[in-house]
């Protein structure tokens, strides 16, 4: 079967003031990614499907984020904001290439719509729908549009809330604003809608009556509320942020992860997780992170840019950076920090280490308190640490080093020369004792107390 | 337009027994205040408000609260637990000096009353009403006293569930016990109050009927039911918190703050947050925390007493405790504790660090394990640490001590003695080299373990 | 009154496919605790009961946890997986021995029932019953068999969803599959049940209709939909955990601990906590765990292992491992980890250490970034700490050794040998600086950056 080609018109043109933020609004994040990125992505997994952008006037950003996420997005501009209709008419050159093919109008402050609703909706135009509109039945359809259906099930026109009738007021079901055209020059058709209405806006849901005046055919896809969440608040970004967690959480436990307690894990968009992996509460994934099979994730953790290895231990109060690279069957403890180093398999760093550029062998043990000096204030220096090495705790190894296989640091050490294989290093003066001297100054910091209080 | 006087009762004299605690029941906090001082703090930015407090006997911690938090509150004494009525009788001497004004009577265990909710009440008394009582509609009125209304929307009367007949029952909106009085000789109307029922209890709500025997008018107020929570358990108190927690997250997200699991920042109730600041999951706020804009905190950070400057970067794992003031572009990472010390614009202390008493120059940069040595086990001394300086890893300054502007400290070293500008100082011994000990160590300890398991 | 002998019949041969996990499914665990052992603790706990476990074959971790928690339970093999009916009956012996005496049916992946309601169970066969099943009320009935009552209130049978009319349908009284039996001959009667049915299984509520038959009498107790709930994904088991977590949270309060956010504090299923401890967000308990009365735990706590004595303050960011013995008064500050070590009333370790193996004295002072250096890659050691020592920071200590009662260490020594009472140690070279060093690096630092990027 052939793929029918599909534009997709992806509207992120809405400056959001109601985010009072600088950030224009689309490009406010839900798991650890733009809105306006989820859009792009769930479309461009669409066979078949092209892009186009329209973004505001002064949004460079918009423009940029959507060509990172897209190479091949076309972006147009909307020099005012006049109405959906307006915005997708500024995408008038894409529309009439693709003239007659499907368009799929999409908002990018609507970051959870699913492939396999717009799948849906493509699939009404298949049984010989012009317009299909999604659909969905909020517990609360105060202020949304209504979609009027007559007795055959076509949707005959879409009411505003000021507009309706008590009747229609009763209507359940409401309108999302994603809508999906296969109609013979729709630029033309976008172009007859009128502003004549009490915001002076062009309404992209005029189009349902003209398309009926010419003979053609609505209907109505339904789908959750979930999908068509519209996001014009931060507020309503923290309920975006949730649904996408819940979401992703349900399906990493459907395919055999264990969390303790789901509802304190928060992953990234582009989370790898494999089965059997247990997590404790609380642990936080940013971007590029891969936990392989079997592996602990204890609570309190913080990971970003690091592959798991299989059977590893992590945490609780493990923090990686990217580059972080640990081995099958690795412990890492708590308040351990670990930034660009491969750690061998079966390795072991379990508590107050900073462990920054470098490797640390299979099998090597790193004491507490272990500190990898990687920076001199100009340059980022490696850390080599040979397979099966002990480095004793509270040891500060000042990169570039390497220390050999096998070889054992004396705790405490300040360790600035490679070390060879097998040997000993340590960095120490003798300790010395002074009888009697605490006992002194005690009496003397006391005396010096007690006269100040006098 | 002149502000019209207003006596607020808080009563405060109820042990709390199901509470299980030492503390007396309003001293337990919400969001880092005592109930007591929500309530008093409410009460006080009311225009025109004197306030009086009625406490059990025995009760010096809760007067002593009071006036901490409104000096100017006078403390009375409910020598029995005899009933509202009694309890509000207790402060005769205001009622009687507060003549015909307003009387409004509040409760310390019902912290989250919202100041717009008590003008409302008031206004009801503008309206001519001469007592207007708060009532709410729970979802479930079972327990609730009724509150009766005739067709003209007076109040008639409050029914205590157990009195009330099947009908009576079926009405949604219950008492809340907040009253607010206009009422000539209230002090004389209350005293007629009696003790006729189940509990030999004088019921403050029995002011309803013998009002209206005095040809006086009573209605309702409609309120929330968060705005009426009381708390006579631990687990109401966290139910107290989760809702005072929820209205203050919502209120930073519309002033432009992102919070991406809302749910799990926990703010205290003097805590301030500048738009465009971004909040991971996780973060907890304690008394005194001022953030200003743009600054990001990442996830698990403890923060009190500390202020934030712009587009400072903190976390994740960073702890503040008070004194701590971090400067703009301040960068502060992981497992980093900073106590009584000033950063500079600028300057970093990434990771497992302590710095304690004293203060960090512009652009200064903190190595990882850093420790600032304050206390001797008698007195707190002071770091100071210039512009631009560097300090190397795992470095114990022993204060007091001095860092010049620019100057390098070697890695590990114990610095006890000032250090000049832009020099060097360094507290190392050699490093010495043993070939392989740790071979032969290792084939030692080897035999030994094997010869243990013989 | 004598107690009346029950056997319980604990059923554990699902395999649980759809956890997609090598573990079995009963061995998951709710509350750190295997979800067999919620239940085999619940049912030894009832007077007079003896426990048979029925599980698949080649299942014997599932046999080795069950006698794990009761000693004296007996395990019986189900070959083949044919029906509820048929695993009963493995246990043919067993319900041999116990003739014409209560047995009662459990799941071991319904973990959450408790023994209040099994006990109901029981007294309904005291009100004359020969068969009690376990019922309850689900919000959404679908897919559950329905409970078939007669006018008299019997139990007429147990219609399962696919072969119930509309009518049926709409009864809201489901089955749990708990059922309690004393009945004469109980395994013969269960031989009679045959597998006609669409999945070819014997099932157990079968007996219900050949019971009346025989002229014997079945009824139903109701529960609450939470202690029946069976787990066969992750999702339903961490839903499990949410319920057993909410009931503890609410028990604890109850008793009169307080909980700022009790939805963020994870408990075990043996955790003790006593009235007045007061936990901050984000605390999350494993196996072993004690804190006695007026403790402070601050947030981000984890927490195995460990007695937490009267008045401590722990946290934030501490870390417990088994064998932490916290005294009196304690403090236990952020990033700190113990483990093995028993500290003395009033000690003190704020910031940045690790304590492993060994004691510290009451009043002891343990300054930031301390390590016990207790491991050399083979023995653990042991550090041991007199009373009123005082740790200089970021010291090691290279067990095993003891620093005497009242000594004092300077700040940044690596201890190797044992330290007087009273005595002052340290372990230093001389600082020295090298002036204008600092300058002259970053001249020639900056100058090398510089040619790099031409």
């Amino acid at each position: 079967m052939s793929v029918r080609p599909c534009l997709f018109v992806v509207l992120a043109a809405g400056k959001g003031t109601r985010m009072k933020s600088s950030l224009p609004k689309v490009l406010h994040k839900v798991a650890g990614q733009s809105m306006l990125a989820h859009v792009l992505t769930t479309a461009s997994r669409i066979e078949g499907g092209t892009i186009a952008v329209v973004a505001g006037p002064q949004m460079d950003a918009v423009a940029t984020e959507a060509v990172r996420v897209v190479p091949g997005a076309r972006i147009f501009e909307q020099s005012a904001q006049l109405g959906t209709a307006d915005a997708v008419l500024a995408a008038k050159p894409a529309l009439d290439e693709q003239d007659g093919g499907d368009v799929v109008v999409l908002f990018a402050d609507t970051p959870l719509v699913r492939g396999e609703v717009i799948e849906r909706l493509r699939a009404a135009l298949d049984s010989g729908a012009n317009i299909a509109v999604l659909g969905f039945r909020p517990k609360d359809p105060t202020g949304y549009g209504r979609l009027l259906i007559d007795d055959r099930g076509a949707l005959t026109g879409i009411r505003e809330e000021q507009d309706a009738t008590a009747a229609e007021r009763a209507i359940g079901l409401c309108n999302s604003g994603v809508m999906a055209f296969r109609v013979p020059r729709l630029s033309e058709l976008l172009s007859r809608i009128g502003s004549a209405n009490a915001k002076g806006e062009y309404y992209l849901t005029d189009a349902i009556e003209i398309a009926r005046q010419q003979g053609l055919k609505a209907t109505v896809v339904e789908c959750d509320e979930s999908d068509v969440l519209g996001v014009n608040t931060r507020e309503q970004l923290a309920v975006a942020e949730g649904i996408w967690q819940a979401r992703a959480r349900s399906a990493f436990m459907r395919d055999g992860v264990t969390m303790v307690a789901p509802e304190t894990v928060w992953l990234n968009f582009d989370t790898r997780i494999a089965s059997d992996v247990s997590i404790e509460p609380n642990v936080i994934f940013g971007a590029g992170v891969t936990v392989e099979e079997g592996a602990q994730i204890l609570g309190f953790c913080h990971i970003e840019g690091a592959t798991i290895g299989k059977g590893a231990r992590i945490g609780p109060f493990a923090r990686f950076r990217p580059g972080a690279r640990i081995g099958a069957n690795v412990h890492i403890g708590n308040f351990v920090e670990v930034k660009n180093v491969t750690l061998g398999e079966g390795a072991k760093a379990n508590h107050l280490s900073y462990l920054g550029d470098g490797s640390v062998g299979a099998g090597a043990n790193i004491g507490a308190g272990t500190i990898f000096c990687n920076y001199d204030g100009y340059n980022k220096e490696k850390t080599e640490i040979g397979d099966g090495a002990f480095i004793g705790s509270n040891t500060s190894l000042v990169a570039p080093v390497k220390i050999g296989a096998g070889a054992y640091i004396g705790s405490g050490s300040v360790i600035t020369k490679d070390v060879s294989p097998g040997a000993l290093a340590i960095e120490r003066s003798a300790q010395e004792e002074r009888p009697g001297w605490a006992e002194k100054f005690r009496a003397v910091m006391s005396r010096r107390k007690a006269a100040q209080k006098r």
